[in-house]
């Protein structure tokens, strides 16, 4: 049990939860903040979603890749910090529906969270380059991360 | 009235709004993403702030850095486009504080608008540097350009 706190710890460490700052804040505030980072980044999924994969929208490169930028900033914005331990029960906007197994596998945790923000960045370097087939295939694999961490650590609506 | 409502359009387009993208989207879910990046900047905006103004939090140029990314980031993010006319009233996470000047003033919308972007990207240039004095400085500008358009276009709560 000791062994499995510390590793709590250390994964928590790793996604940059400053122990300082958490101190300082409510859970409900953590829980809304995250509900908030995935709604807007949520929004800027879907322009890019429309522009390369649906066609719905004309592809505008300096819009998609504005919300590409978008998506890598919010992934290396260190949310980690708004997983204080206890944060799988609350309401931010809404009621959390993170899964308890998030402080339970802090090692899968810190692998899912890690891909994401590869996957993220890589977004915004291929964006950047307006390559509309190259940006799908990327845009692919960051949708992949995100449905990682859904599947393993988010409940179902 | 037909000259207000082409000035209206012209500012709108200004804003980055895509009508064909806006006419898709429920004025509810324009609100909720509005809401959603001003309160995931406002997180980003708080830590900056216990950094370089407050002291309360050590100074840690990459998460100052990362947090001026996404501020920036939200910023160039095309927040126009979630102005539909009309979304001064409804209600997203909760119910909107907009007021409908915004749509009638949209000279002015354009300015605050435009202030707004260009110091948040002065911010993250200067939170590259990692001039903690610099930072604090341009913190206060970005803070100037928020609460201009808070003052004009939102209700208080």
């Amino acid at each position: 049990m000791k062994k499995m706190m510390i590793r709590s710890l250390v994964g928590l460490a790793a996604l940059g939860i400053a122990a300082g700052a958490s101190a300082q804040m409510k859970p409900e505030d953590m829980i809304k903040y995250r509900q908030s980072g995935y709604t807007f980044m949520s929004w800027n999924m879907g322009k890019i979603k429309a522009q390369v994969v649906d066609g719905t929208v004309p592809f505008d490169k300096a819009q998609v890749q504005a919300a590409a930028n978008l998506i890598a900033a919010v992934a290396n914005s260190g949310m980690g910090a708004l997983y204080a331990p206890g944060t799988d029960e609350g309401k931010g906007w809404k009621e959390t529906r993170l899964k308890p197994e998030f402080f339970q596998k802090m090692d899968e945790v810190k692998e899912v969270g890690g891909n994401f923000v590869k996957q993220a960045n890589k977004l915004a370097e291929v964006a950047a380059t307006g390559d509309e087939a190259a940006i799908k295939a990327q845009f692919g694999e960051t949708g992949k991360a995100c449905k990682a961490c859904h599947e393993k650590f988010r409940e179902e609506e």
